[in-house]
């Protein structure tokens, strides 16, 4: 998909590709459609991050309680979005062992009563050794250092999801790593 | 429900219960969490309507976006969410002939176009009479003062749908007519 086809695109057929570039947020994709048109993705994804970073701090909570806990409910369920389903399988999370599942149940019960919002991580450039392990580090960070980092995952999540659905070939953006 | 079960809820119960309460933004009902507890009915509903009325105008057009239109795409394809399936069938937009239909989907279609977003109707306050008419007095009105009424609109659904949660008892809140 190309930046003209894109910028062509009524409010309707926008939300309806972007809709989950931000999990289950299509507000934020409907926003940024009054941005359009878009040089690229970089400049799209700037807008998504932009409208992310003017939000109070409860609409950037609010955007974290969205998510679906990691090997959680949801995923037991069948009833992740499509787009965390492929991250979480990509991780290795859809097949992890019982123990290995109930011990993340339990890190991830215990951030979401620490911070007030489940852990998010881009599940796709990490794997099942690594989450659990990055979930008991980051368990132990501060309140105001842990929401932004998980915001950057966030935005993380965000440019992959970009990413898919334009083609790598049209991107010059990276995200900054922490 | 009474509000010492809403404020004894965690934020993944919170967003299951209240998550449609604007239509298609768990984010809203998810960023309100954290200002629990909550004293009543017009206390939650206060929240929400702060955090609508503190959003750039890119973020009130999004919420709107969010929204289907009457008696359109999502009703014929039986994708509206329960709550607006309910609100437009009360309406008795379920039941349209074929000639209503169409002109209200050719209204809608002019006020998109004109707008830059669906035309929002508290429905449950209509009827198929109404819709249409109400629909080309609005197309007639001015983007700042219509996106201002529309908004007006979401918040009528919304304090419906708290009122279906919580119960007509718990309110001594009103929506002000504009």
């Amino acid at each position: 998909m190309d930046m003209v086809k894109v910028n062509s695109m009524d409010f309707g057929e926008f939300v309806d590709v972007f809709g989950n570039i931000v999990e289950k947020c299509p507000l934020i994709a409907a926003a940024v459609w009054s941005q359009r048109p878009f040089s690229g993705l970089e400049d799209l994804e700037n807008h998504f991050f932009a409208f992310i970073d003017a939000l109070p701090r409860s609409g950037q909570e609010g955007i974290l309680r969205c998510h679906p806990d990691l090997a959680g409910r949801d995923l037991q369920q069948g009833t992740l979005t499509a787009e965390s389903q492929h991250e979480q399988s990509q991780a290795g999370l859809t097949s992890l062992d019982t123990d290995d599942r109930l011990r993340l149940q339990q890190l991830n019960a215990q951030y979401r009563e620490r911070f007030g919002f489940p852990f998010v991580l881009a599940a796709r450039l990490s794997d099942r050794a690594t989450v659990p392990r990055e979930l008991a580090r980051r368990l132990q960070c501060q309140p105001e250092s842990e929401l932004r980092t998980a915001l950057g995952e966030v935005k993380k999540i965000s440019h992959l999801r970009l990413t898919d659905l334009l083609g790598a070939h049209s991107h010059s953006a990276r995200v900054e790593l922490p």
